[in-house]
């Protein structure tokens, strides 16, 4: 009845289907009655993509988890949608392979939950996002068919579709090879608006890290404390990069790194064996969960941005929430420009939370007017649903009803969610 | 009236748009009157796909074929649909970046057309095709709104739709660095086969060409006659193999390519600078005018199969072809499993046309049993769309429909070609 971000609902029931032919005859005995559908992964999304609304009958894709099918020589493998994407790259590592896309869920979180908010993560910076790695998907229709879309042109409709379009029961994902070695450091540096400067400036180079992750100072301090980690500079925020490919091609990357700290004047510390780089990536995890102890309450905002405007948008953020009094903490993977804006607050202080929906219909109007989105990977859901009109045209709108018509006429699949019917 | 591949049909005029508001004031007078548009890029096509039928109105591209922005911090630039391919790469070379996909037709096709059809080309293996690069469409919808899709869900809708559901006016495309160097090699193999066998046994070491192309032997001697080349192996097939990348990199890849073939008892010829890689290039891009010589007509499939079947497939097309009698050329981008297979022949030769049509039809339940696709990068068109049945179930077909029908309900967006209303 929740996910992550606290949003509640009810339904009527729930189901555990085991496998394609049980999740076609629950599609087909729900359509034939009208039941509203919602699809249910691990529940860890932000927007309540997941959460149901109105008594509907939840789906929850738990026990359909297997691996169905590997070809190590086209590189791709298929899956059930419950599958957890940790499962899934501890099924893949002792083969040498693993599948990129990394949210910072992905402990939890399914390939299913993952496919429906097209997931990205901090590796997305070099090898993109879930959207790429999708080769085909197998999925019951509104109606109750069941196809598998061969074609990535349909198959692309349903990434990031937020369970709005069908339900998903397999996909057939393409897979890399594990790289031969990795360099991980963080970067300590005086300035939330000087880090970007400086991501920027790495970026511009020619350095290609696979990862490139923004976590502003308040955010570190937050981070700092939970973890009792010393030695971290506390008023400074954080640039956290990984490379990784051949060794020598890794280091030769990295002494391009080295060289471009220097002629910026900031530090450089580097994971010096397996163990250190496992707390490097620790500390980026636990951002959320750190988070979380601050306040009762989380509003989890997700913008896309052009690289070239990050910094003016940190700044406009700071000075924003400075303004409206309020909690914030910015991170994110500045890399592709997915900044993270959380605003911790208690959703029981009614006058607080009216203004934190200033704030966040502010900072969504200032992304569009820089060209930005109001998602990087969080999704719509029931969070931003309102403010669909920033970013669409009233045709555009009516284009996405008319497909979303197309596809589920009778508004069964995840109703009150993103373009709701 | 015809494309690349000698289709023809017959329109009632063509209109010029050079802009934005021309394309939309066209398309809402033929929505209003109820004409059927078909739209064309350079005609480059094989399979149809721009051939205006039944006198409909044809929009031709060719005069917006301007570079509209340059973003070089985020690596995009925005560009109308009718600029030439290669003149989009001559404007990104200077700045020391270039646009991945390169069909064989790049000196001539446009993005508009290479986004309709999903292009990819030699170098797709490494740098994936169109859909990777498109980051945003602007469009006119069939009923002459004009639409800018930012999120690459619905572009994706339009990359590979064939003109049939909106006109392109621009894109929003992902441009990447330059690689620092190449190295460009060609072996010879004996045995048509066997080459493809080597190519798996590069891919499997780990190798990462940003080019992997195949050529039969009999498509080589066809092209070092018209060549004159002294110096190939006649009775040999042909891998062609580029690596980029920065210098270290390239070379330790090149040092790999070099044990695999010593190891396989294969030669390796490598350009020892810029002008012997251009000549080996243009080997590679002469393989369809050299073809065009051997007949009068020339009937291009297109087919994609997994890796691990490769070998396979061309065993089977070389005794098909064998038993129909038929004059048979296979090359490729083995890489990522697209191969082309050409027959030569003269449409005016009744009973050979009919041999071709049962060699076509049986290519594709093979390719289709082997678990393969009807086209990997020249679309469906006129000339594949009754083998439709083959790759799709009937849900699927009229999902497809349905789709078509929310966004172009009168049917006028190229009607007669891919999912025909």
């Amino acid at each position: 009845s929740y996910d992550a971000a606290g949003h509640r609902g009810e339904c009527g029931g729930v189901v555990f289907p085991q496998g394609q032919d049980d999740l076609r005859i629950i599609v087909q005995a729900a359509s034939k009655r009208g039941i509203k559908l919602f699809v249910r992964g691990a529940g860890t999304g932000f927007s309540g993509g997941s959460v149901p609304l109105d008594g509907g009958l939840v789906i929850s894709t738990e026990q359909m988890d297997r691996v169905l099918n590997l070809d190590t020589v086209s590189e791709e493998v298929e899956v059930e949608s419950g599958i957890v994407n940790r499962n899934l790259q501890d099924y893949l590592e002792p083969l040498g392979l693993f599948y990129p896309p990394d949210p910072a869920s992905f402990k939890f979180s399914t390939i299913g939950g993952n496919i429906a908010e097209n997931a990205g993560g901090p590796r997305a910076y070099k090898y993109g996002v879930t959207r790429r790695y999708v080769r085909s998907i197998t999925w019951v229709t509104a109606s109750g068919d069941v196809l598998t879309t061969p074609m990535e042109r349909l198959s692309s409709l349903l990434v990031g579709s937020e369970g709005t379009l069908g339900v998903i029961y397999s996909a057939r994902l393409s897979v890399v090879p594990l790289p031969e070695t990795y360099r991980t450091s963080f970067m300590a540096v005086a300035g939330d608006e000087k880090a970007l400067a400086d991501a920027a400036s790495i970026i511009s180079t020619g350095l290609c890290p696979s990862v490139l992750e923004y976590i502003d100072s308040k955010t570190m301090r937050c981070v700092s404390e939970y973890h009792k980690i010393n030695g971290l500079d506390e008023g400074s925020s954080y640039l956290f990069i990984e490379i990784d490919g051949v060794e020598k091609e890794v280091e030769a990357q990295y002494r391009l790194l080295e060289d471009v700290c220097r002629r910026r004047g900031v530090s450089l510390r580097t994971a010096r064996n397996e163990v250190e780089r496992e707390i490097l990536w620790e500390i980026r995890r636990s951002i959320s969960p750190s988070l979380a102890r601050r306040g009762v309450t989380k509003v989890n905002e997700d913008v896309s941005l052009p690289l070239g405007h990050l910094e003016e948008a940190v700044s406009f953020i700071h000075d924003l929430a400075g303004e409206l009094s309020l909690d914030c903490y910015i991170f994110g993977h500045c890399g592709d420009g997915n900044l993270h804006v959380n605003i911790m607050t208690d959703r029981r202080k009614k006058e607080e939370m009216q203004r934190v929906e200033i704030f966040v219909e502010s900072l969504f109007e200032r992304v569009v007017e820089l060209g930005g989105t109001l998602s990087g990977e969080h999704g719509i859901g029931i969070t931003k649903s309102k403010y669909l009109g920033l970013v669409f045209s009233a045709a555009e709108l009516d284009l996405q009803r008319r497909l979303k018509g197309a596809m589920d006429g009778a508004g069964l699949m995840n109703p009150g969610k993103y373009f709701t019917m």
